[in-house]
Formats: C-alpha cells, sequence, structure tokens
C-alpha cells in the first residue's frame, strides 16, 4: 500500500514523485494518459516502490487511510474534473491536495465544497520549477486544517530546508496556500523586471557588453543582493549562441504576463493595495508585447542618447545597486501589505515569518534578503510595513542616493525604468506626511460636490465649500 | 402628454430635467420618495410642463408611445429593481435609459435581458457634474441602436455644445456609452492626479506660495493646457479659509478610489493593455488613505529636501508645464489604447473622433486639447497610437526635455511625481525597439524551460536552452 498518491505526471508532477520516493515514500501514480505513466514507469521507477496505476479505482485502493492525494494537474477545469471522478472512490476524513498554480478563490470554493462532504481539501503552491520539485520546492500548503498534521512529515521531508527547518508551513484556511503562491509569483516578476531594467541601463546608459554585465551580478550576488535570479541573471548574460555571441541579444523582446503576475495586481486592486512595483512590472510585459508599435514608434520619436563616459561607470554601478536593493526593499515592502490586507478580509491569520521563511530557499525568488524579512516579523512590536522596520529602514536610507542618481541616469539618457522610478515615487509618498491628495479631494469637492474632511477637525466631519457660488463652506449632514 | 420620462430626482436627476424642460420638452417625473418629488415641483416646477407622478403607473400612463425613461438612480440593484418594476408597464418598442454610472458589463447584460422582450435598453454616461446636467453635459449612449433615432434630437439639444457640434454621440451596442464613460473617469483620474503631483512640486520642490501657483495655472489656461481642471485648480487655490489663509492647507489629503477609476485599471489589466498612468493615480489615492502609516513613515524615512533657489524657479515651472503636458499626452494614448483594444474584443466599431469630440465640452476633463485629439482621429490613415501622430509626436518632442527635468526635480527634491514619472518611463519604453523583455524571456527559460523566440528566426518557432545543464540549444515542438 502506499502512503501517497499522486495524479498528473507532467514534468513538475514526475518529479515530485521521484523526490517524494526519494524519501522514502512509497507512492502511486496516475496519469490519465497511460502512456505516460509507462514512459515515466520506465525511465525512472526502476527499484522504486511506486504502483502505477492504469484507472482511479485502482489508483485509489492501492492507497492507505486517510488516503492523500495529490493533483499535479493544469489549474482551471481539469481540477474540478479529476475531483468529480474521485469523490465517489474517497471516503470521509480523505485528504485531496492541489498542487497546480490555482486561482486562490477556487480553491477556498473547493476546500468548502470538499468539506461539506467530509474530504480534506489543502491547496498548496509550488514553486522552485522543475529542479524544485525534483530536490526540494518551496511549499505553501493551506485549507483544511486538520489535513496537516496528517500531510505535514511528508512534505516538510521533500521541501526544500534552509538552516534545518523546512520551507513548507501550514498557512491557513481554504484559499490561504494559493495565495501566498500568487504574491510569490507577483513579487517573482517585480524582481524580474527589476533586473532586467538594470540590465537594460548597463547596457544602454552605461555602454557595458554582456561579459562585463555577468561579472557585475556574479559580484552582487556576493552581497546583499544574493539570490537565484540574480545568480541565472549572470549566468544567463555569459551565454553564449551558437556563433559565439551574446545569446541574450538574439531573444525576443516581448513576454507574456498572463496567470499569477496579472492575479497579484488585480487581487491588489480589489484590496485597495498600492501595489505599484508588481502592477509596473505586469504593464512592463504587456507594452513588450506591442513590439511592431515600438519598432515603429522609436523611428517617429527618437533613441536613448548615447552613454555615460566610461570613467563614470563605476560610481554609476554602485547606484544601480542600491537602487534594485532599494526598490526591492518597497516590492516585498508592498506584497506582505497585500498579505496582510488580504488576511484581515479573508480571516487568515497569515504567519509572515513563515511565509518569509519558505521563500528563503526552494523557489525562484530565493534570497539572503528573505532572511532579514523574517527577522522584522520576529521583532516586537512587528513594524507597521517593512519600510518602518529600523532595519531596513537604516538600509534604505544608506540606498537612497544611489537609488535617486541611479533613476536620474534612467530619465536623463532616457532609458525605460518603470519599476525602478515608480518604486522609488513610492518610497517618497510613503514617506509624506502631508501628501498632494488635499488637491484632489478639493476638485472632487469643486465640480461634485463630493465633500472633503479638514486636517483641524474631526475626520468624522465633511464638509463642502460653494466654491464657484459664494464661497461659503458648509458643513455635510 | 410627456415626451420624455424621468425617475430619480438626486441632484443630476433633478437638474437634467429642468436642462430638458427649458430645451422645451414636456417632461413626467417620478421618484421613489414622492416628498422629494413635491419638493423639487415646490421649488422648480412653477409654470414648467412636468408632470409629477406618485406612482409609476401614472407616470407610464402619461408618456408618448414609444415610452422614453430616462433613469438617474444609484448604479447597481436599485436599476435592475426599477427596470423589473417598469417592465409589466411598458409595450414592445418602448425605451429605458440608464444615465447612472453603472459598469459596462451590467449594461450589456441589459440591454440583451431587453431585447429580448421588445424593451430598447440605452446606457448612456452622463458627466458634467450638477453643472454639466443642469446647463449641458457630455452624453455618451450606447445600447440598442433602434432607439437612437427617437432619443438623438432630444439629448443632442440638451447636451453640451462645441462648434455647433453637440457632445453626445452614439458609441455602439450593448454597454458601449458605459465603457466609455468608464474610460472618461479613469482619464479624469489621471488628469487630477498629474495637476495634483505639480502643485506639490510647486510648493515643496519649488517653495511657491498658493497665490503664486493660482497665477500660474490661470496662466496655463491660456495655453495648451486649457482645461476645465487647470481652472478650478487656480480657483481652488485662491480660495481662503475663514481666517484668510488657504483653504487647501486645511483638507485632508485622503482621496477615495472606489468606482469607475478602479474598473478603468482593472478592465485594463483585463484586455492587457499597460494603462499605467490611470494605475498610479489608483494607487497614489490607495496610498493616500493610508494616512497615519504615512505620518509614522515620514517621521522615520526623512522628509523631501529644501526648495530650489528662487532664481531657478522660472525654468523649473516652464519644465513643469511641459511635464504636465507631455504626460497628459500619454495618458489619453493610453485611454485611447484602451478604448481600441476593447473594441476589438466587443466588436463596438467606436466612433474615436466623435469620442473626443463629446468629450470637448460638458464634462470634466475638456478641454482645447482633445480638438487636436479629434484631428488625429480625422487624419488618413489614422496613426496607430496619439503617440504616433504627427502633431503630438512633435509637442512631444518639444517638451521632452522640460519634462525629463521635471521628473529628476522630483526625484532629486523626493517630492512623489508617480504619474509623471511612469508617464516618461512608458514614453521611453514606447519608442524603445529593443526593450528588456529578452532578459525576462532568458529567465523564464532558465528556470522553468517556458521557450523563447528569436529576433533573426521565424517569431513562429521557440526555442530552449539548457542553461544549467550542456548549454545547447533546442527547437521547441
Amino acid at each position: 500500500m502506499s502512503s501517497i498518491g499522486l495524479i498528473g505526471l507532467g514534468v513538475m508532477g514526475a518529479n515530485l514523485a521521484l523526490n517524494l520516493s526519494d524519501k522514502g515514500y512509497a507512492l502511486s501514480v496516475y496519469n490519465r494518459t497511460f502512456a505516460l505513466t509507462e514512459q515515466f514507469m520506465a525511465v525512472h521507477a526502476q527499484g522504486r516502490a511506486i504502483v502505477a496505476a492504469d484507472n482511479l479505482p485502482e489508483f485509489v485502493a492501492s492507497l492507505t487511510a486517510p488516503r492523500v492525494i495529490l493533483l499535479m494537474i493544469t489549474a482551471g477545469r481539469a481540477v474540478d474534473a479529476v475531483i468529480a471522478q474521485l469523490l465517489p472512490l474517497l471516503n470521509p476524513g480523505d485528504i485531496i491536495i492541489d498542487g497546480g498554480n490555482s486561482h486562490y478563490p477556487d480553491s477556498t470554493r473547493r476546500w468548502q465544497e470538499l468539506r461539506a462532504q467530509g474530504i480534506r481539501f489543502v491547496g498548496m503552491g509550488v514553486s522552485g520549477g522543475e529542479e524544485g520539485a525534483r530536490h526540494g520546492p518551496s511549499l505553501m500548503p493551506g485549507g483544511d486544517v486538520e489535513a496537516w498534521p496528517v500531510i505535514r512529515e511528508m512534505f516538510q521531508t521533500v521541501a526544500a530546508q534552509v538552516d534545518g527547518v523546512a520551507c513548507c508551513q501550514w498557512l491557513g484556511e481554504g484559499g490561504a496556500g494559493h495565495y501566498v503562491k500568487m504574491v510569490h509569483n507577483g513579487i517573482e516578476y517585480g524582481d524580474m523586471q527589476l533586473i532586467a531594467e538594470v540590465c537594460h541601463l548597463m547596457r544602454h546608459a552605461l555602454g557595458m557588453d554582456y561579459a562585463a554585465m555577468a561579472d557585475t551580478f556574479a559580484l552582487w550576488n556576493q552581497g546583499r543582493l544574493e539570490s537565484y535570479l540574480i545568480e541565472i541573471t549572470s549566468q544567463l548574460l555569459r551565454h553564449k549562441d551558437a556563433d559565439g555571441s551574446p545569446l541574450v541579444e538574439k531573444i525576443l523582446d516581448r513576454a507574456g504576463q498572463k496567470g499569477t503576475g496579472l492575479w497579484t495586481a488585480q487581487d491588489a486592486l480589489e484590496h485597495a493595495v498600492p501595489l505599484t512595483l508588481i502592477a509596473e512590472a505586469v504593464h512592463a510585459r504587456m507594452l513588450s508585447a506591442r513590439k511592431d508599435e515600438r519598432v515603429a514608434a522609436s523611428q517617429l520619436l527618437g533613441k536613448p542618447t548615447e552613454p555615460v563616459p566610461e570613467n563614470q561607470r563605476q560610481a554609476y554601478l554602485e547606484a544601480l545597486h542600491d537602487a534594485l536593493y532599494a526598490a526591492k526593499v518597497v516590492s516585498y515592502a508592498q506584497g506582505f501589505m497585500l498579505l496582510q490586507t488580504a488576511a484581515r478580509q479573508y480571516a487568515w491569520d497569515l504567519p509572515y515569518g513563515d511565509i518569509a521563511l519558505l521563500w528563503r530557499a526552494g523557489c525562484i525568488i530565493r534570497s539572503r534578503f528573505l532572511g532579514d524579512i523574517k527577522a522584522s516579523f520576529a521583532r516586537e512590536p512587528v513594524p507597521q510595513s517593512l519600510l518602518q522596520d529600523p532595519f531596513f529602514a537604516a538600509e534604505l536610507q544608506q540606498a537612497e542616493s544611489g537609488w535617486r542618481k541611479a533613476v536620474v541616469l534612467a530619465v536623463m539618457q532616457g532609458v525605460p525604468a518603470p519599476a525602478l522610478s515608480s518604486a522609488l515615487a513610492f518610497y517618497d509618498g510613503y514617506r509624506c506626511a502631508n501628501g498632494s491628495a488635499n488637491i484632489l479631494q478639493a476638485q472632487r469637492d469643486f465640480f461634485g460636490a463630493h465633500g472633503y474632511q479638514r486636517v483641524d477637525r474631526d475626520p468624522a466631519l465633511h464638509f463642502h465649500t460653494r466654491w464657484g457660488g459664494d464661497g461659503v463652506e458648509e458643513q455635510l449632514p
């Protein structure tokens, strides 16, 4: 009998199956197309305790009670379809885990529907790509908390480990796991965009070649920017095409943006969280898709100016480093702001420190930096925002002049840096006790009699001025 | 008998009723609370051909066939409720017009549902606030095109006029009217945000007093920035509180963002249109709402630096003018990009030039500038984007150095200008034939084997490099 069954032998599912098998778990696998199961068994399963089922009743019958079934299939209707097929075969107390990239409202719905039938549903974000799945992913489970004691040991064992702690912690009820995964992916969009902007500045504002750029990222990867994305950027910048030229120059600058990054930006709007950096990252991908339009516009609207003189390069590189770091702090501060807002709305008790910890390894955004975030959430009291954390506040103030210098470079050279610059605008807005929204409120009251509050009165009171009339202010009922 | 019936005597409804009456249309009015109807009649209706109905059957019976009924009630369920009450009283061919701020998918749904019952539904955006409703609003009707010949004369008569043309044109089927109104409101958010940022820069980066700021906006209102919002900004900056100090200083800097501005940002994400400026405007309002957090952060993260010396003020004011103008061009270009994308998706044949024209007067974003946009859509062929229009391209290139100077001012002084700066980043991204998304694609292929296209191959082909392995590139199936 197997202690876990896995459905879906695509790349992620197959690698997770092998990971579970490596760790000694007896496993059953099932795939809708049995040929893929046979192929998996032939290539990978020699000498392993893996049961290959060619139908669902046989698959379910091979599992010990309570059954633990992990779905690694495409998010969407397929998940509902497989759950519907499984239901007649299951008993109360059995556990279904959805390890796909499901949208969290679907996971909340499935959790509710299955709970009514006595089945324990877990929506589990899985990050780390193929490599992570094979050797230690970051796992973000949420849903029916009664499932957690049953599955905990298994998934904490297969997950990535950092300083002896597993990158797999229980996140909360309903769709909490897939919610956290969604925000992770949004942050990933932001991190990637920031790096892409810095590459573009190095190349077009500083006139660097790809080897020097790769060296710079390799160097940065030894400091506070140490992270998987910085590391692979260094490697891919160095990569040569068949003719010996840099491969990245041959790659089309057109990126897709469907899925979790877009969901994160949409969700932030719904929750009224100013997630500016991730929104800019999503927008940048949308603009990248308009390649023909950009090519036409470049003929008409001119080009960036010549790079700055080489003797200024080193100083600008330090500025770029600081800008990348500071903008990243802003992005994560916004991301956790979103998590906190959603948690309030959905009554989740999200373990923020654990979230930082389980992103600390195994996933695409893994970085040294997440250790500092973990530390922030361990403070008493927890700062209202990462931007108000004493450590990060000091880091930002140290990085600030370089950050401004980098954004000015982008502005004056005409190189687009929407994420670096919007992060700075957010920072300046965030530290602005008296912002410019008084003008908006005055305008709205002027043209629409929408009323305003006053800084010198009880904020519960609203006022209207008859701007175009006798100019008198009245208190609104 | 009345030629039109109006339901809902709130400020907008009452003013539109008086406007219709002024133009000689015999009118019936109905309000759920009859007391409001009585008040309206007592205050306004002396000597006017207005029928005050205290129930719906009487109201409907007072209208000539085909009946034209205009709803001026709160968007949402109330609209469906009133339609349900009306239906048993109506005949095929009768017309229901929803003049509220309904979300366009609701208008599309109502159009479909009512068409099935022989009733002609029109969703009509109404802009211009109280004043517009009273003396000439901008009207954006769409829905059942068979209603248009019946209602056209009436609404083109009450609408604002510019150069003898009514700010009321038929926009298309289904929810087209409310869609255009939604985008109008999004653009309004953007215009307001840009002005607020410029005010903030004048005050805190240039150290100007409110009188000088008011003078500057009054001056600008005589040039290419001439518009209603610039005009009222000049007036409200000059306005004194009871104690003689500038009133705007007393207004709380916290703005709401629910409704159409938010919808526009959400809709742009759904349609994959990089509507960065309006998104930043929505985000800025969200950040403004976090007043306590901003006050706390201001203690920790420092303040903007001292204003620039007064002898540089004039040069910076010219830069701010150019920045405001250029960012506005970007915002409208993005807005029309959204209209064009939505029109393709919903199979609307939106009359873009007419849209510019009907925003030209009567509504909050009315401006001289919209005449230039109208001209752009009259060109043969129509430019792919306002940014590729020869007139606007030349204007932008003239404004460009001032725009960059203004953004650098904001960056170096630490004054937040998210809309001005994101517009510039968009402009630089838009004119960038080769952007930085090649880095994103390389990263995605590195960690997730997502594949990429090559600039030197057929874009239908996708490739994957085994980055971490033998480094060889393979063509994907």
